[in-house]
């Protein structure tokens, strides 16, 4: 490829986020608008909220907060002070790599357009001869450059900036910031390429950035220092970090020897995410394997059931292993986009469903509860429980979503992967087409077109009209979710044999090798019974407690949907009991709801703190106990929430049965 | 009395901490030397550790930290810049003042004389004409005196100093460090007395030393200082604290009309021990009231079994009614005294037990806890679980005492109160005498003399001598601690009767009035079984598990008594096992241990994080389960621990009962 930026083609539209070159095996990502999500279906929803009200929220807040006045302010076309992060310029990048994504799906947006366009030329006239691009810095001259890498975040910054402009690219959207974003990641190269500088910014960012600069220009320097930095860093080469350890950012042990999650979550995955980019694209193996045996330590023992990471708020860091307290999870909605994209990247590299299966969980559960019903407020930390009584007062753990932080990270990294949405619904390779997640839509790839018609995951049924000229055959490979544990397919009303649907439950995906010439019809039912979900035992928070879960949906209880005068804490769950569930249909903010069987005691019980055990039973009452999507509280009233229920009765055990109590009520 | 510090008499030893003048009603402490422990004795030997390591070591610290270079370099007799918190001053204070308590108990500490006279001799000149102390500010002309008064630390400083001061004076010391103080105490009734600055500092303490300074000079103004700096409180004088909002430094709402301890814990019970000692002063029974009301939030929602208090690290709050995370209880040790101190002066103020059984929990469990054996490490933080694979690296959460702290607030806190301990055993008034805290050693009141045989905490029977010369009756009160259900009591062979039995059930305390002249032998028999204790069901964080307590001990388990293979997070407790004791008499690191019935899978169960519900029951084996005291936890060797045990069977439920999968093991 040519080495200037105005050189790259931007004529058609590209691929989406982190796209391997020819280099990588494994599963080759489509172009951006060869997938089409349905206004109808959940996903398509979700985008046409981001694109009318999300993305256009965050432009408006990035003017409100400052973050573009300080870009200004660097170069003295407004006055003050810099305000807020001091890696604010993050959160223009973040929003103009959203408004690059959704031209991606909608060449018509004039308005993705002229911010793009604006902000470009801004960025432009801000950027400095030789490259540097930073306000924070720019706008102090008692600041210097590469000063304080531990919490300066300048390398990351660069890093949203070259994401940005990788995005405006392939959306066809022009050079002009590739341009700038290439003067940038020049100046990272001369400073801290080989024979510069050894070291490494405090926040990870800046290492996939430069994989999917490579990726879009070609040019070998940015994939050097991205595995320059991977390796890099490790070593020790940030200072201590006084309040939080040097795990913070990951600096105590390279990551190829690292075998345990550790840290600020963002951070870690971040960084992950560039490992796998960097392994990819130089066949290293052993930087693969690392990845894979980090992700085991993150989702076998450090991973909320709802795809939440990071389980302190000091440090938000990861946390012990099996330490997952639902009230104080932090869960940073940054951290489960982080988990989306790391697991998209493995994903692609090796086919394995445990990957779709995780950026599924995250999507519906931790990353979805971060943006409410309207589009226009958000949570920064994403608990799996408020008390009541809980202090929502403070943004660290407030008790509704905030319409924006002090620190910006999360809601322009929600819209740009809510615009990028439809880059990860399938893939393709030599061999065929793979669909990973479900949605109303389309799906267009060079062995042909698959039509989804779904209510998908509202409910499982699965009607996939393939289209396709090519006579060979090809492999549509579909993907059977983790939390399925039984499918029927059918492909033009002749069932699938058996032993490929048992193929498909012990290998994820569900292959049909024919000829898909014409056109055929598969029916897919995904049963989603109602799963009555508990957490290792060595879960010590939520011991004695279920989740209720459908699909890829976790549940949760809400205040708002019990007695006035009854207090959240006190509801159990009978699991004995049956469980119903209600479609309503879409057009409604809450489609579909679980109803099971609740119990509340009858009278206050005591108020000690700890007292002799057993706690005497108390008689109990039956209620009717609503649970709704997790991703959807807190849309009615404020109020208490729980994911995990406590139950009655406990399983495997001895003792009174429960309905004597029940029925003394 | 008279107005200039050097009037004061100084020649006998005076009270302990918290001494009301005769304006207060309720109960008196005793003098210094009233009380003697019997280093036979728990708390004796604790008391003897503390003067022989804990103290020493302390001073030591002061020297290697820098600490005392500070305050040398604040007037120039030291070169650098001032080193650590910038409250490292409270740290010479609060061992100065451990210093004088010690001194107390033991005249003949020359090492603790000497200590005192020569850092007050350094602080005499260190202080400006004005009064003004403090290294930090003084060591820097750049910085202004009170510019920020929300983590300045100043008046706080200044607390500590006057509590140093009046403990000085109470041991009979001389008054020289107490001139200081009220030089300093002084300049801040100037600065901020009513017609002055309308502010408080970010940290309360100088609230309760302030009173203490009263009681110890007589000088109104200082009563009057404090009681202003209390109502001064939560009325938003304080800027906005970006991090963990208002209620950090109880700024919020006013202490009268606050319903829940809030914010950093530290900070809430410094303040609530201040608003004590001035309603008992002031006789502000709407103080008191608020006092009491916000125990019950404290006690009955937001302590840990142990007595610890604050459950989160991030902004060291006291978090959410029952939020208590056994593994990131933050329980800091500063908290546990401070909760001590303020039970301290609610239990003077009103006689009430439970603020002594309050005491007694703080005591044997979260304080305790906090010194290692040798005296020489401590806990800054006191988790009741440590996992396996817990990262202790940082000293936020270490994984074992450490020798000192970059904030090193807690090592003098206990070397100071345990120096005091004494001083909290007994009380009088009019009526009688009454005993509080139990361990070997004799109390001396106005009423007579009272020598304790006893091998409390391990064993409850107490052997007292009563001997008075007195012919009137006088009542001795025993406390009845709230864990004990049963009790006999004997005078000179005679049992008590069963009405006066009854009623110390029921009011906390055996009162037997009589006349005592001559020598009696009252024999009291407190049961000590081991108890099972549950939480209320509000605390989610230890559902389905049991504490094992003894006496007013919470064990916990190590794996330092597991088998080398198993891992601690597998063990279960069959709760319908026997449970034993184990007494090997005094002379050993740990005198009595708990054996119980421990359960743990014969296989490595699911790696799964969450599945189907129930999970299947693993088959299990029979195992040895040994408890030790909580407080002793962490002096063999490092490794897990936890006080909360999950339980094989739960309560109150139905299913397979355990026996079958018991007997497959």
């Amino acid at each position: 490829m040519a080495d200037h930026p105005t050189d790259v083609s931007t004529a058609a539209a590209g691929p989406g986020p982190a796209s391997p070159t020819g280099r990588a095996t494994g599963l080759r990502p489509l172009g951006l608008d060869a997938v089409r999500l349905d206004p109808a279906g959940l996903l398509g929803r979700w985008q046409l909220r981001n694109a009318t009200a999300t993305l256009p929220h965050c432009v408006r807040q990035l003017d409100e907060s400052g973050a573009l006045d300080n870009l200004r302010r660097a170069i003295g076309e407004v006055d003050g002070a810099h305000v807020g992060m001091r890696f604010s310029d993050s959160d223009v990048y973040k929003t103009l790599e959203a408004a690059a994504w959704q031209l991606g799906r909608d060449p018509g947006d004039h308005a993705a357009r002229e911010f793009i366009r604006s902000t470009s030329a801004l960025l432009a006239r801000a950027q400095e001869a030789d490259g540097y691009l930073n306000s924070y810095v720019q706008s102090d001259p008692s600041r210097s450059r590469w000063e304080d890498l531990e919490e300066g975040h300048e390398l990351y910054c660069a890093g949203h900036l070259i994401q940005a402009a990788v995005a405006v690219v392939r959306a066809g959207a022009g050079s002009d910031l590739l341009a700038v974003a290439g003067r940038a990641a020049d100046l990272a190269v001369e400073v801290f390429g080989a024979g510069g500088r050894d070291a490494v910014c405090g926040h990870p960012e800046i290492e996939t950035a430069l994989v999917e600069l490579y990726r879009a220009t070609g040019r070998q320097r940015y994939l050097d220092l991205a595995k320059r930095f991977v390796d890099l860093r490790g070593q020790g080469l940030l200072g201590e970090n006084e309040r939080f350890g040097r795990a913070y950012f990951q600096d105590e042990v390279p990551v190829r020897s690292a075998t345990e999650v550790t840290g600020h979550a963002v951070r870690q995955l971040y960084l992950l995410a560039g490992v796998v980019d960097v392994a990819v694209e130089t066949g290293d193996q052993q930087l693969l394997d690392a990845a894979e045996r980090l992700w085991e330590s993150a989702f076998q023992t450090k991973t909320y059931l709802t795809g939440g990471q990071g389980s302190r708020h000091w440090g938000e860091s990861f946390g012990d292993p099996y330490e997952l307290p639902p009230d104080r999870a932090y869960a940073e909605t940054c951290a489960a986009i982080a988990s989306f994209q790391w697991n998209w990247r493995l994903l692609l590299a090796t086919g394995a469903r445990r990957y779709a299966d995780e950026m599924e969980r995250a999507l519906y559960n931790a990353i979805a509860v971060a943006v409410s019903a309207d589009g226009e407020s958000f949570f920064y930390s994403n608990p799996l429980q408020l008390r009541t009584g809980h202090d929502g007062s403070h943004e660290d753990a407030p008790s509704q979503r905030l319409s924006w932080y002090s620190c910006a990270c999360c809601p322009p990294n929600l819209a740009r992967l809510i615009a990028s949405l439809q880059s990860y619904v399938a893939t393709e390779d030599a061999g065929g087409t793979q669909l990973h997640l479900y949605s109303a839509g389309s799906v267009r790839t060079s062995h042909g077109q698959i039509d989804v018609d779904t209510r998908y995951p509202w409910q499982g049924h699965l009607r996939l009209t393939v289209r396709s000229t090519r006579s060979e055959p090809w492999t549509l490979a579909l993907r059977v979710p983790g939390w399925c544990t039984a499918v029927t397919v059918s492909v033009d009303g002749e069932p699938v044999d058996p032993a490929t649907v048992d193929r498909a439950m012990a290998e994820g995906y569900l292959r049909l090798t024919r000829s898909w010439q014409g056109s055929s019809t598969v029916i897919v039912d995904l049963p989603m019974p109602v799963r009555l979900v508990g957490a290792h035992p060595k879960v010590d928070a939520v011991r004695g407690c279920v989740a209720l879960v459908r699909g890829p949906i976790v549940h949760s209880i809400e205040q708002a949907d019990l007695p006035p005068e009854s207090c959240l804490e006190d509801v159990a769950l009978d699991v004995s009991a049956p469980i119903t569930v209600t479609d309503s249909g879409e057009g409604t903010l809450v489609p579909v709801t679980v109803t099971a069987q609740g119990l509340l005691p009858t009278a206050a019980g005591s108020s000690e703190l700890y007292g002799a055990y057993p706690v005497p039973p108390a008689p109990l009452t039956r209620l009717r106990l609503v649970a709704i999507p997790y991703f959807l509280w807190g849309n009615r009233e404020p109020g208490p929430m729980r994911v995990w229920i406590p139950t009655v009765p406990a399983p495997s055990t001895t003792g009174t049965p429960l309905s004597e109590s029940k029925e003394k009520s």
